[in-house]
C-alpha cells in the first residue's frame, strides 16, 4: 500500500518567523486537503536562513520557537517535518550565546512526535563554514546534542519512526548539508540507513549556483542508490542576502528512487506543493502527474542565467520595495543587459536610461543609448555633464590656505583625476539624483571582471542599489545579451553594434570608441581573473606562470588556445600584465569591493561574504619571483 | 637555577610571510644575543591571521611553509616557539580545501622538536567563529589531528619536553582562544597541567577591545592561581583588516606567576623583546626592569580610545601608503575631532579642511571650521555648494522622454532629496576630487550612532578611506575631544564652542544651528542603539518595552536615570520613537553600511565583519505588540 508524501516547496522570507509561519499552514492545509500522509517543509523554514547576526537576539529565537508551536498545533492528520531553530536555553554555545540548533521538528495531530534517544528534534550535524554559510557561528551540531543529553553517540543518527495508515516507517530526516557527503569524514545517510532508515528526507535551504544542481543529482542519486533508499530533497524558494550577497534560492525539490534516478521533481523558483506516492513494499515511487517528472537541465547557460538573474532581481526588488530603476546608459553593453532585464521585470515605464555625455563621449554611443531606450520603450533622458564637470575643476582650483606656512596654494589635476571626476559626476550626482526624484534604485552595472580588478571609480559608475550583473564575466554578460534579444524580447532590443564595438569607458581622448577601450582583454583577463577567484584552490601568479612555462595556461584557464602568444610578444610582456593585474586584483580592487554594492550570486565564489578578503598589499611568492627571473634570464640569452 | 624566557612581541604584516620573517630572524638574534633560552613567539607570525581566504591559495600555504623552514634554521643555541599555518597536504578539510591547523612550532638547533605522539606542531584546539572571527572556515583543530594520526585524545594535549640548559622543561602550549576558557567544554590550559606542563605559554594574535584586557587579567591570572602555574602570554602588535574591520593588536604580552599576578609586562603598540627570568624550583619569575614591570590599565577610557584610533590609524595610513587627509570641516565636534587625530599622525600640512557651506550653513560654524583649522595650522579652504546644487536641481528637471507614451515628462523634488543632494555634493564631487588633487584619503567621520541608523548620505558625507570614529557613540566623540585638548595638544585645538552647540546637520532650514539640529537624541539613542548592537544578547523591542513597563529601562541601558521620562511625554511617543529607529536600524542602514568604508574597531562589537546582517524588512515580535498594546490600552484609559 502507497502512502502520499508531498514536499512543501515554500517561499521562505528570511527575518519573518510570523510571514513564514502564515505560509506553512497554508501549505499544511493544502496538504491536509490533498490527503497527504507526510509533508516536509525546508530548513529553517520558520526564522529563514540568512538572516546574520539576528541569532544572537534571545527575544528573536523566542518568536521563532512560539510560530513552532502553532504549526505543531496544525499538524492534525498529518506527519509534518518542519525546520526551526531549536535552543536549548539552559546552555550556552562556545562564544557564551545560548546554544542553538539548526533543526528539524516531526510533528503529528498536534504533538512533536520524539525523534529517539528523547530528543524532541534532529538537529543539523554537518555544519558548512565555507563560502557565504557561517553555521558553526550560530549552530551547535547533533553530536553537541548528544553529549549534553548523555546519549551515546552510536544511537544519535538513528531514523525517526512515524506511524501513517497504520503502519511504522522509519524516517531519515538530513538537513541540507548532511547529505552533501564528499569530504566530510562520516557520512549521515550511511549511518541513518544503518540504522534502519527506509527513506531518506533531506530538508534544504540551498540557494541557486551554477552547475550545482547537476552535482546534485549525482551525488544525491548515488547515495540514493548505493543505500538503497529513496531519498527525497525539499528546498525552498525565494531570495535571502547575507548583505553583500543575494542569494536566489532555486527550489528544484525532487526525489530520487533506490535506483538513484529523479521519480518526481518541483519546478526552479516557484512555490510547488510535489506530492508523490511511495510503495515501501514494491519500492515504487509515483509523480502525480507526468508534469512532475521533468527536471531543469542547464544546458544553455545563458537561459540558467537568465531564469535566476530575474528571479533574484525581482524578488530583491519586491524586499527592498523598489518598483523603478534609474540606469546610466552609455552604449556598451553591460548597462544594454541591465536595462532589458530592469525592463522584462517591472515594465518599461519605470526604467529610466540617462545618457550623460561629456566631451569624449561618440555619437556612435550616444545614438546607441538612445536606440536601446526606443528598442525597450523605456523613459530616457539626455544630461549633459561637461559644465558640471569644468565647474568642479575650477572649484577644486580654489587657493588653500596653509595655516603652518601661512601662505596659499593651488592642488594640481592630471588626466586620470579628470576621468574619475566624470565618473562621479555622473553617477553620484546625475544617477543618485535622478534615484530621489524618479523613485527608483540606481543599477550598478559592472561585470565580475571590473569588480576583479576594481576598474570603476568610487562613488562614480561604482554606485547603486545592488549589481544585477557583478557574479557574471564579460563573456557571459555577451551571451546573455544574445539571449535576452533572442529569447526573451524575440527581437533585437539591444543594437547587434553593441555587440561588436569595443568596450570603452570614453573618459578620455585615449579611450573613446574607435580610438582605444577597455585596457582589459577580456578572452584572456576574464579567464585569468576567474582562476584567482574561483578555482576552489585559488590560482596564484605561480601557478599562472608555471602553467605558462609549461605551455598549458590556456588549458588551465579554459579560454581559446592561442590566445596567449597572441596577445604577449614578449615573457617580459606576460609578467608585467600578470603583476599588473594580480596588483589590482587583491590591492586597489579589494578597497573598492568594500563599499561595493550587493552582488547577485551565481557562481561558486562571487565577490561578498563568498569571498572573505582583507586589505593587504599585494604579494608574490618567492616562487614566483624565482620563476620569473629565469624566464626572464630565458629571454635575455636568446 | 633560572632560565630565561622572552616574548618576542612582533609586529606582524597580514599576508606578508616574506617581511614577518625578516622581523622574526632579527627578534631571534636579538634574543639569542641576549642569552635567551626560551623565545615566544605570536600566533601565525608568518603569514599574519587576517588574510581573509588566502589561505585557500595552496601557492601561499607553500610560502608560509619554507619561511617557516628558514625561522628553524634560525634556531641554533634557542628554543624558538612560533605561529604559522601547518598544512597537511594528504588529507582535505570538510569543504574540500587541503587541511591546515593553526600552529606552533617548536624549533632548536635548527631542528623542529616533536610536540608529543610523533607530531610536528602543536594545534589550536578552540577556534572561535564569533565576532570577526572565522577561525572554523580555515582550520581544523587539535583534535581533527590526533584522530587523523590515530593518537588517543587522552595523550593529545600533552605539554612539549624542551631542554634548555641540560634540565627538561615540560612546555604547554597554547593557541590564544585555547586560554579563553569560559564557556568551552574543556580546558586546555588544565589538560596542560594535567599532563605534566610546568609553564604554560599562549602565542596569541589578539586585537585590541575596550576592556577586553583587564577581563584577561581577570580569566588568565585565575587560570594560573588554579593550576599553581607560571602563565606566559605572548600577542602581537600591527594592524590588520577583515575588509569591513580594521583591528589593532595592543600587544601587551605579559607573564603571570602562580599567585595569578603579573609579573612583567610589555607596553601596548610596541615592539618589544620582553624579557624575564623564571626558577622552577622556587617558582620565581623576575622582569629584567622595572620598567617592565608596569601594566597598562584602563582608568581613563578617552585615554585608551585615544592611543589605540591613533595607532589603528597610524598603522591603516602607512599600509595603505597614504600620506594626507581630506576632511569636510563642518564646525561639528566629529569632524573636528577627526581632524585633530589626523593632524596629531600625520601633521597639520599633510591635512586639508575643506569648508562646503550651502545657504543653509551658519555663520557660526563656518567661524569654527576656520577656527579649528588655524588652531590646529592645518590647510583650509572654502568652497560654496550653492550654485552646484542648483545647476544639478536644474539638470535634474531636464525633459525625460517616455518612448512607451512618446510623451515627455519632469521628475519632482521634495526637502529631503534637496538635503541629500547637498551632501552628495559635498563627497563625491568636491572631497572626493581634492582627495585625488591633494594626494590624500577622505576620512568619513561618521560615529557609531549615525552608522547605526543610517543618518547619513549615500555617497555623500558616508564617503572615505575609513571611519575612525565609526566605534565611537557620540557621548565617547565629545569625550576624546576634550581629552584631544586637553592631553594630545594641550590647548584648546578643538573650540569650546564646538563642545557646546546643538549637532547639527545643516542642510534645510529647519535644521541650521539655533533653529534644530540632529533628531538623535544621544543622551538615549547612543545608549538604546548601543543596547542593540553591543549587549551580547542583543537587545530587542520587546525587551526595551519590558524594561519601560519595569521602570528599570535606564538602567538596563545605563543612561542616566530620568532621561526617558523627560523626552518623552507618552507612552506612545515612546513606543513611535523606539519603532521609528529599530526599523531605520534594521532597515535602510544597512543598506548603507553595507557600502560603507572601513571602521576602526575599538568596542566589543563594530559594525563590519564583527557583527553580520542581511538586508531585511524590520521585524517587531508578536511578544512585543502585545505588550505595546497593552501599554497604549493603559495611556487611553487613563
Amino acid at each position: 500500500m502507497a502512502i502520499k508524501i508531498a514536499c512543501g516547496q515554500l517561499e521562505i522570507i528570511s527575518g519573518r518567523p510570523d510571514l513564514n509561519t502564515q505560509n506553512i499552514l497554508r501549505m499544511i492545509s493544502r496538504a491536509r486537503n490533498e490527503d497527504v500522509d507526510l509533508l516536509l517543509l525546508p530548513e529553517l523554514a520558520v526564522p529563514g536562513y540568512l538572516v546574520g547576526d539576528l541569532w544572537e537576539q534571545s527575544d528573536f529565537l523566542k518568536d521563532c520557537e512560539t510560530f513552532g508551536q502553532q504549526i505543531i498545533g496544525a499538524s492534525q492528520g498529518i506527519t509534518v517535518v518542519f525546520g526551526n531553530v531549536a535552543v536549548d536555553w539552559r546552555r550556552k554555545n562556545r562564544d557564551g550565546h545560548v546554544r542553538k540548533y539548526n533543526a528539524a521538528f516531526v510533528a503529528r495531530d498536534g504533538k512533536l512526535i520524539p525523534t529517539g534517544q528523547g530528543l524532541d528534534f534532529v538537529a543539523k550535524t554537518m555544519l558548512p563554514s565555507y563560502r557565504q554559510f557561517d553555521d558553526p557561528r550560530y549552530f551547535s551540531g547533533q553530536e553537541t546534542l548528544m553529549k549534553d543529553r548523555r546519549i551515546s553517540l552510536k544511537n544519535g543518527w538513528g531514523p525517526v519512526p512515524v506511524t501513517i495508515q497504520g503502519k511504522e516507517y522509519r524516517i531519515g530526516i538530513l538537513i541540507c548539508e548532511d547529505g552533501w557527503t564528499e569530504n566530510y569524514p562520516v557520512s549521515v545517510p550511511a549511518l541513518l540507513k544503518q540504522d534502519g532508515a527506509e527513506i531518506l528526507c533531506n530538508i534544504s535551504s540551498s540557494p541557486f549556483t551554477l552547475e550545482k544542481n547537476q552535482k546534485r543529482h549525482r551525488i544525491f542519486g548515488q547515495q540514493a542508490k548505493d543505500l538503497h533508499l529513496p531519498l527525497v530533497y525539499c528546498n525552498q524558494t525565494g531570495v535571502q542576502n547575507t548583505g553583500k550577497n543575494i542569494f536566489a534560492f532555486d527550489g528544484q525539490s525532487c526525489v530520487y528512487g533506490p535506483d538513484g534516478m529523479v521519480k518526481a521533481a518541483a519546478p526552479m523558483f516557484e512555490e510547488k506543493l510535489l506530492i508523490f506516492s511511495w510503495d515501501r513494499e514494491n519500492e515504487k515511487i509515483r509523480a502525480r502527474s507526468a508534469e512532475d517528472e521533468m527536471i531543469v537541465t542547464e544546458d544553455d547557460e545563458a537561459e540558467i542565467v537568465y531564469r535566476t538573474i530575474r528571479y533574484g532581481t525581482e524578488q530583491f526588488l519586491k524586499q527592498t520595495g523598489i518598483r523603478r530603476m534609474v540606469l546610466g546608459a552609455s552604449g556598451g553593453i553591460d548597462s544594454a543587459v541591465a536595462a532589458a532585464l530592469f525592463t522584462d521585470i517591472l515594465g518599461p515605464q519605470q526604467v529610466l536610461l540617462v545618457n550623460m555625455p561629456s566631451r569624449y563621449n561618440s555619437e556612435l554611443t550616444k545614438n546607441l543609448a538612445q536606440q536601446l531606450a526606443e528598442n525597450l520603450k523605456c523613459c530616457y533622458t539626455i544630461v549633459p555633464i561637461n559644465e558640471s564637470v569644468s565647474n568642479t575643476v575650477e572649484q577644486l582650483y580654489t587657493p588653500i590656505h596653509n595655516y603652518s606656512s601661512n601662505r596659499d596654494f593651488k592642488v594640481e589635476l592630471n588626466g586620470l583625476i579628470y576621468e574619475n571626476i566624470q565618473a562621479r559626476d555622473r553617477g553620484s550626482r546625475i544617477l543618485a539624483g535622478f534615484s530621489a526624484a524618479f523613485k527608483g534604485g540606481v543599477s550598478c552595472n559592472a561585470n565580475k571582471a571590473e569588480i576583479a580588478v576594481g576598474y570603476g571609480t568610487f562613488y562614480g559608475d561604482l554606485i547603486g542599489l545592488f549589481c544585477p550583473l557583478g557574479d557574471l564575466w564579460k563573456y557571459q554578460v555577451y551571451a546573455l545579451g544574445r539571449y535576452i534579444n533572442e529569447k526573451v524580447f524575440k527581437t533585437e532590443v539591444i543594437p547587434e553594434k553593441i555587440f561588436s564595438i569595443r568596450p570603452s569607458a570614453e573618459l578620455s581622448e585615449e579611450q573613446t570608441v574607435g580610438t582605444g577601450g577597455d585596457p582589459l582583454i577580456y578572452e584572456y583577463h576574464d579567464y585569468l581573473l576567474r582562476s584567482f577567484v574561483e578555482n576552489w584552490d585559488k590560482a596564484s601568479p605561480a601557478e599562472i606562470i608555471r602553467h605558462y612555462m609549461n605551455h598549458s595556461l590556456e588549458k588551465f584557464l579554459g579560454c581559446v588556445d592561442g590566445t596567449v602568444a597572441r596577445i604577449f610578444p614578449s615573457h617580459k610582456a606576460f609578467c608585467q600584465d600578470l603583476e599588473y593585474w594580480y596588483s589590482l586584483f587583491t590591492g586597489l580592487a579589494v578597497a573598492k569591493r568594500i563599499q561595493a554594492p550587493p552582488i547577485l550570486s551565481l557562481s561558486r565564489r562571487a565577490f561578498g561574504t563568498d569571498f572573505r578578503e582583507s586589505q593587504m598589499t599585494s604579494y608574490f611568492s618567492t616562487e614566483y619571483k624565482v620563476m620569473k627571473e629565469k624566464l626572464l634570464l630565458q629571454e635575455r640569452l636568446f
